[in-house]
């Protein structure tokens, strides 16, 4: 698969104390590369996370669900290459084995350790692979965030991967996170699974909040193409190795401003997703504006993001406004035809439900021609806002999905 | 567009005592052919309908809802180019015009005259061009019914006309119907738009009811890409010249005999859309069993129906049954993932959450290879189920959809 044309080059990414990231080749399929990842972190690592809500959820997310409520974690392993989703028993007894391996190893207790696996749904993840491939993985060096990155990667066409930093009184905290996904969604190969890392001192609880807020209005409002995964998972570990005197939590100094780094994090990770979409040509923002209140304003943009007849006509750089009317009244929101708004680029097209006299085409097609394109919705009718993000639905779409597993 | 590789052939259709069809040319686009539909109905006609739930309806439909309140009709006109949607004022003038027009024309009340357009949105149907397109319709002899269905398409690729009748006591009554649309749903030329016809003599009241428990199990199980229309809208029209002696109403004799005829031509009328689906391959049977209750499982055939990932995976003629388990998972409705079977073609590739050890791909993968495919699904947790319909998403697809206005 080519590199995806709105792709990022990988930035420089700081250390994190008290993570230290290894790859190794389990061969979890016929291939020539690190499919298997380990993160190694030190004891009083604090843990975060969210979890589809698909109900055919894979093992690895039941356990994240239940390990999460502990709140402390001294590794994570990600497998590529298969799920180990709707897998029954098996799949269970792969996690467990897993978490079972790295316990010995590090001296810690099973429910420290969280797995993670993406790939292939329905074949259950080879026991002995995995073995073999975490006893590589223990005698290995540190590798970098790229190669950590690269490693968890599936179908996505590059490494993703962003950096946030925070000044807590006088201490600087450093946050690194990477994650794979091309689809938010695909639940064969493209599922979404992002790790955040920061050498804070952070309470659990907070970072839960953080990373819940966060989510809201990140991973939850990017979509490409409407399917959820049974496996997305977004974890944040905190190490406590900056050496913030006081540890982050609920109205301790710093604390908005570790909310708004993790924030920040989330949102970058998210739309790196959306710029692997699989297919994807432009990297699309939809604003809705006067809605009721901000969750239907959410639920509005995510029904003009998830319309294929609005993805497509991006795809053909048309500025079909009536396409985005249409998006608007199937939500099923609070919504007056006649106060409805629509714009591209800055440029509105219709306003108060009826098409602009003098509306000039030109600054619109020029727009369309571009990237990045954006889409304005202004309900007219109240002061919530929303945006989401996702990408134009193109021919090569079809091609990746129409002939994946054959 | 070439002919849909799904089209049947336009069926022989009787002729409806009471209801004279004519073709006119508007002229609301540049284009040699038809594009006025004018059907005129004997006094006594009675009516019922249902409609688009988008907020974002045109005129036509906002004025039908309230008309088939008042039980009666006298005429129809269907404008195909221009959906007369999103407007404001001057779509509502249009409208009216036209009643105006043929109530004057017909010596009726302007209430008795129904209208629907299809096409364009945000174009303002131009009045001249309606005007001069009914005189013509008037004046005109009457036409085929093959001739009405080619009239009121846009991008449909066949005409599509079926037929049913019914016995009540030692009558039989004859029912004719034509559809439009090639998408349940799209809000340009691919409004969903169906007339029946019937010379029964039938209350109002009991032709809606007939009409509103057929469109549940019918209209409102197919899609093509999840999208709604801001014009789509079904009516049924009785004349009462076929000579039953006893109205047919609730409890009726003949009342059973009757609603199953509608709902049979319903159903075909659902099918077909289907099958002129833009860009389809293939027609889709997705049948959900052992769900919660009926309504559970017609969410969660939709749910299968409308993601991308199951509908391009038919597309390539692949089995790919994990991606059906993440559509039963994000439906959102009662299952239980250790309990979910799925099968293609009458042959299960998994049972009870689990893969079928003994799965033998070979009959499924020539299921696939034929343009008739059915998926089960059954959730083992209830006795709900429901059958929907739709068809595969592929690149033709994405050809008409994403260079349709440029």
């Amino acid at each position: 698969m080519n590199r995806s044309p709105l792709a990022q080059p990988f930035p420089a990414m700081p250390q994190i104390a008290g993570v230290v990231p290894r790859v190794a080749r389990a061969g979890y399929k016929n291939w020539d590369r690190c499919d298997l990842t380990f993160f190694e972190f030190v004891e009083g690592t604090s843990v975060a996370g969210v979890f589809t809500r698909n109900i055919c959820c894979s093992a690895e997310v039941e356990f994240g669900r239940g390990q999460v409520q502990l709140g402390q974690a001294r590794a994570l392993v990600v497998n590529a290459g298969n799920s180990n989703a709707f897998t029954g028993i098996r799949g269970r007894e792969a996690v467990e084995q897993i978490m079972g391996q790295v316990a010995s190893q590090l001296d810690c207790l099973p429910s420290d350790v969280f797995v993670s696996s993406t790939g292939v749904i329905g074949v259950p993840l080879p026991l002995d692979k995995a073995r073999h491939g975490l006893a590589q993985a223990f005698a290995s060096s540190a590798c970098t965030w790229q190669e950590a990155a690269e490693a968890i990667g599936t179908t996505d066409t590059f490494p993703k991967g962003v950096t946030a930093s925070a000044m807590l009184a006088t201490t600087r905290v450093e946050i690194a996170a990477i994650i794979k996904g091309s689809g938010m969604i695909a639940p064969d190969m493209a599922t979404m699974l992002g790790y955040i890392f920061t050498d804070a001192a952070v309470s659990s609880q907070f970072l839960q909040h953080c990373l819940d807020a966060a989510n809201k209005a990140t991973f939850s409002c990017i979509t490409v193409d409407s399917d959820t995964s049974t496996s997305d998972t977004v974890l944040a570990f905190a190490t406590g190795r900056a050496g913030n005197e006081t540890l982050v939590d609920f109205d301790s100094p710093g604390a908005d401003a570790f909310a708004a780094a993790i924030h920040d994090v989330c949102r970058q990770l998210a739309h790196l997703v959306v710029r692997d979409g699989e297919g994807a040509h432009k990297f699309i923002e939809v604003a809705v504006t006067g809605a009721q209140d901000d969750d239907s304003a959410r639920r509005i943009g995510l029904a003009i993001a998830n319309s294929p007849l609005v993805k497509t006509a991006i795809a053909g750089e048309d500025a079909n406004w009536g396409r985005v009317v249409m998006a608007v009244g199937k939500a099923g929101e609070p919504a007056d035809r006649d106060r409805l708004s629509i714009g591209f680029g800055g440029t509105w097209a219709a306003r108060n439900g009826l098409p602009l006299a003098d509306y000039d085409e030109a600054p619109v097609a020029a727009h369309l021609r571009g990237r990045e394109i954006r889409i304005d919705a202004d309900l007219g009718i109240g002061g919530g806002r929303a945006t989401v993000w996702t990408c134009d639905l193109t021919h090569d779409y079809i091609a990746i999905n129409a002939d994946y597993r054959t």
